[in-house]
């Protein structure tokens, strides 16, 4: 007993006294599940019996309802923000403090704005998570719901030698939001996960920048051959969706503006190639896809239909046997559900995403909503599964926290109390309609509804200005605003930036 | 003899045939060292014989005479920006292609600055290095020099398991440049390298503002004891000059501002701690001392005199015994000579440094010169070795740059060429002064040139002032000084950026 009751001591120094040698070895760190602070235990004060995780126990009548919210993607930040902190405590869980504003990684990647631009800390979208006391953040990754204890497991992030090993606890939710998004899909093709990239968190945006600078500097080495220079300066993408698109066209603005000015000597042997299986742009208006193809051609992008068959580290095969050598790989041909998704027992839509009504609540469960693109709707409501677009987690995120604000007043917070009240009007989606810019400050703005409905679709220099613009107004807080229109602005004056850092 | 022939052959695509499938496998990279471009080699065009290393041979007459410089801190970097490329080609080797500003470095490891702000490409300090055709950086290390010769050996840099081998290759000189820095000292103390974390480079910066928001979050997971949050949010700093003083300073700023708002859970448990085993700033006016001492004490930064034992993964132990558990421990000690400079068979300074001359020539060999803190006067010059700092490195790269220039004119600029011509003004260093800010809009000015001088010098807001002018004036471009003021208004306004990106 003597173990446990020495973990309340503090050996650690007092305000008189600055360092006491211990007089016994710590054993705080040993044996870490051992440790629990009342405030946190689901046991009562004082007690020391060993149990397997530290715990978020249920909320007790005094405490506001706990929602807990996987995720800090579009559908995530956009519920939290939306959230009403008098009604509920808000627990976060993630293994990103931050939000990306994914439609402008595209541009970090060369240097057109910066990293932090298009980064926006959670605790800055909802203040609550580190303010209230019950509210909270945590830097983990969940690894498993239990629906009927309304309980979710999980296991903090670790990186590196020097980070603790994971630490494991369990949150007790009274309502539980599921927005843990995609993950890129490569189709089971070999060797792309060992070497392609793709785009989708500012990691790899920093991955690819430094790739493409050390390629570039590498070509310039004394000996390296003219076809080593040729490979290690072949950039290719595949995906011809909108993220390839518009990574291929800030990659030759980078190549046309930046790299002819300040890399004379290896101009003429960097090149952009992107391959897609199918058309590109394939939910864009026939009109703006030709516009689009005849810009990309236009800035030096090769085009080239195929669909690739094996990836190796130095080249890609394509299906009818062309090899093609590349010094950098983007990968970005659509998302699907991630292992974890699968691997949770709750209704399934078609496709494998979460199955969800037409309030987004998970039928079958109680208390459990999922949003954004980790979610579809069940086959009963007879909705199709909607794309996997930032604007329809985002919109998800906001009617969802509005649901939850409702049900909060009208006391159905707390776990297994929402069966009586009435949820209003079901969620439908409004496409606003699609963007894209290809380089050159020139974009395409489809503004039709769906591929076959009639409607406003613009190219050119006008929807790269109405781009940019809607792009400004969108990013989450006034700061990330401000430095991104700075960002724009220096680029445009300065040139992008190529330090390697 | 055809292997060699297929390597002048590209398999690689042309405008009409996009890929083109090989008809034997590329023995390029297989075989590096054997691919010469004829205007790198040493051998005549079309000779096929094998030889170690690729080469940039030495200028031909019809060329300009080549500078080579090792090294882009301070000194390289404000010797290539002073340099006429005029009269010299001028070819960079270096493992980073960017200046750092060394002392802001302190302020991005709490998101004061963006990191990008701090630091500046080598391409916009002398643009020439990426122009013109006998021009070069490259991303390598130095690892050898060949006096007689006239030749550095290099080794391109690789990270990661994606990137080449390094790539072997020797470089000739008309005059080299040596200003390689220096690297921080450990006196040996064990763990050190393991376990802390210097502040010296960029990605220095980052590991520390990764890891210090890494544990404020850690240390607000359900079940971590009160002695496991304490250490995790004990942020220590051993070694009390310039940059350790700046980096409390910060950090208790952060603490003060930001950690206090944002992360209130956890905000009485966060401390800073500064060891040091004589006085801090002992370089400065005993007044200024004071001041310092009050001020960071006041912003609740302990100061601890004492002696580093062992450094150990959580905790470090001193001279006397005492235990000091960490969560984040940086190291600033100062610097000393790497063993790279140890190894050169050069004359050699008092403390082991490279010897140079009054005129920052490295007497008893030819064309070599060396400035920064790599370097320092030879005893027979009874001069004294100049401090490691910035403004030393600057003076001397400003000079150097001149003085190469006067040479190059009176057509001195070839191997071997310099003999009778005249050199003009011996180096002189004249100390302008000292500067660090405290922390809370505080900082002190040393204006004396040297510690037992008279002059003036202040402390507190005005010299806050002082310092923050003064290095928005030194900061080498405008694009930096527009980004560091963008940043310090928006650090002001938005508060410190908190995502861990």
């Amino acid at each position: 007993m003597s173990l446990f009751r020495n973990l309340s001591k503090s050996y650690f120094f007092t305000t008189k006294q600055l360092f006491k040698p211990p007089n016994s070895t710590n054993p705080s760190h040993l044996f870490p599940s051992l440790t629990l602070l009342s405030r946190f235990s689901t046991s009562t004060p004082g007690s020391t019996a060993p149990v397997r995780y530290a715990a978020l126990g249920p909320t007790k009548p005094h405490e506001k309802p706990r929602v807990v919210v996987l995720g800090t993607g579009w559908a995530g930040c956009r519920f939290m923000k939306g959230l009403d902190s008098n009604i509920y405590d808000i627990v976060c869980v993630s293994p990103r403090n931050h939000m990306v504003f994914t439609p402008l990684l595209a541009s970090t990647c060369v240097g057109t704005l910066e990293f932090r631009s298009v980064a926006e800390p959670v605790a800055r979208i909802q203040p609550t998570i580190s303010k209230e006391p019950g509210s909270f953040f945590f830097l983990a990754n969940c690894t498993g719901i239990n629906a009927d204890k309304h309980e979710v497991q999980c296991e903090t992030v670790t990186e590196g030698t020097q980070t603790l090993d994971p630490w494991k606890f369990t949150i007790s939710y009274d309502k539980l939001v599921i927005a843990l998004g995609a993950q890129p899909t490569t189709f089971g093709i070999h060797g792309v996960y060992e070497h392609a990239i793709f785009l989708r968190e500012v990691y790899h945006a920093q991955e690819i920048r430094r790739k493409l600078l050390l390629n570039l500097m590498m070509s310039d080495v004394p000996g390296i051959s003219e076809e080593e220079k040729k490979r290690l300066l072949h950039c290719v993408v595949v995906g011809g969706g909108p993220t390839g698109v518009e990574f291929s066209g800030e990659l030759s603005d980078f190549i046309m503006r930046d790299v002819r000015q300040r890399y004379a000597h290896v101009k003429d042997y960097i090149h952009v190639t992107l391959i897609e299986a199918n058309e590109i742009l394939s939910s864009f208006d026939d009109r703006l896809r030709h516009y689009a193809t005849n810009q990309l051609t236009k800035s030096g992008v090769r085009l080239v239909r195929g669909i690739v068959k094996d990836v190796q580290e130095k080249k890609i095969i394509l299906n009818d046997g062309t090899e093609v050598p590349y010094g950098l790989l983007v990968w970005s041909t659509g998302v699907g559900p991630s292992p974890f998704i699968h691997s949770l027992d709750l209704p399934k839509s078609p496709g494998g995403r979460i199955g969800i009504d037409e309030w987004l609540r998970v039928p079958s469960v109680q208390d459990i909503f999922s949003i954004g693109d980790c979610s579809g709707f069940v086959e009963s409501t007879g909705k199709p599964t909607l794309p996997a677009l930032a604007q329809v987690a985002e919109r998800q995120g906001k009617y969802l926290a509005a649901l939850l604000n409702k049900v909060g007043e009208a006391n159905g917070g707390r776990a297994n109390s929402m069966k009586d009240i009435d949820l209003g009007n079901q969620f439908v989606y409004k496409h606003l309609g699609s963007m894209a810019t290809v380089g050159s400050y020139k974009a395409l703005v489809d503004l039709r509804q769906n591929k076959d409905a009639k409607g406003l679709s613009l190219a050119g220099f006008l929807s790269w200005f109405v781009w940019r613009s809607a792009y400004l107004t969108r990013v989450i807080s006034w700061r990330n605003r401000f430095y991104v229109a700075i960002n724009w602005a220096t680029t445009f004056v300065f040139g992008r930036d190529i330090s390697r850092i």
